[in-house]
């Protein structure tokens, strides 16, 4: 494995696609080889395992089955996606993966961290990104964000309240006392431009470690 | 919870499946409230779920992928059918339950009895059976059964070589020396009337301790 694995990370309203978008094409420009994806990332069986978990119809799915799910779709999306462009040494930048269930769905939704992570190491086989930018603004500030943006489109994790974005920063809060030298916190509270620049900076210093 | 929680296990061609039918009417017969199920059992979600698993175009399904949707399927099934009918305080017979995955996937699949058995916990958070029959019988004679069956569907485990059905029962063996208490031996190397007799009476024997 010669590549290097960087996944985005964040509550709702922090930017972090936007400025995934902008690094992997600065990227891009200073002639690196770079690939940008998100689970399920296109792979036909991930995106099955998607339909199920987004299916409105599917009201009794239950939070494991969840989790589980989600878990599977990442493993697909791994072996199918990430995997060979790290063999094959390009950069890779994710938006999201590991550090979102355990925020989301063990923290917030109370699952639990240590469990969600433990299948997820079953999921990803010690897989962990190399490195990982936690995009950080206040619940509050992130959510006034997507309120203010009428094109952007509601998903159903915006649409939940602000006490659950509080508990998925509080998520990511543990995250980062769990994990610090793997991720990186990088103020989301700036103009994009002035963000994108860290994330930038924040991810050549790391490849040139 | 007032049911009992019964699980019917082995390799293929150990005839628990139409054993299990017979103990279900006897059962019956005698008075008891009973309810015989297998995953994905008509739970809608579960039925997505194995659809996916099942689906022949997914030839690029991944080992761990498919333990993760088997334990997604096996989470749904049992909180939207096995926990109400235990509840209800019914004796539940399921066709095959948490050991499959640990004896299939996880022994003879090679992906780590251990390791499956905590996504399965994950899944089905301590409901373990209360009784677990074990239908034993070398995976050769199974096998032979299978073949001189012409109605029998055939699946894809039945198409396996004889070396995997060789793994799969020692997984099964791995699994009693585990859970003694749980796991009952059943003789299948017999007339179908004799190991019926020998079910059904196992059965009774717990339901009254």
């Amino acid at each position: 494995m010669n590549g290097y694995f960087i996944t985005f990370e964040g509550g709702e309203g922090a930017g972090k696609t936007s400025v995934l978008d902008r690094v992997y094409y600065t990227l891009l420009e200073q002639g690196y080889d770079v690939l940008k994806t998100r689970e399920p990332g296109g792979i036909e069986i991930a995106e099955q395992i998607r339909r199920i978990i987004l299916d409105p119809k599917n009201t009794a799915m239950e939070e494991r089955t969840e989790a589980l799910l989600y878990a599977a779709a990442r493993r697909q999306h791994l072996v199918e996606k990430v995997l060979p462009a790290l063999e094959q040494g390009k950069i890779i930048l994710c938006d999201r993966f590991i550090d979102s269930s355990l925020a989301y769905q063990g923290y917030a939704r109370g699952l639990g961290i240590e469990e969600v992570y433990a299948i997820n190491q079953f999921a990803i086989k010690e897989q962990m990104p190399h490195l990982t930018l936690f995009f950080d603004i206040e619940p509050k500030k992130g959510l006034a964000r997507i309120e203010s943006n009428k094109e952007r489109e509601r998903n159903r994790l915006d649409l939940e309240n602000i006490l659950f974005h509080e508990r998925v920063y509080q998520g990511y809060q543990i995250l980062l006392d769990k994990f610090p030298a793997r991720i990186k916190v990088v103020n989301a509270d700036q103009p994009i431009e002035a963000v994108e620049k860290d994330a930038y900076d924040c991810v050549i210093e790391h490849l040139n470690k």
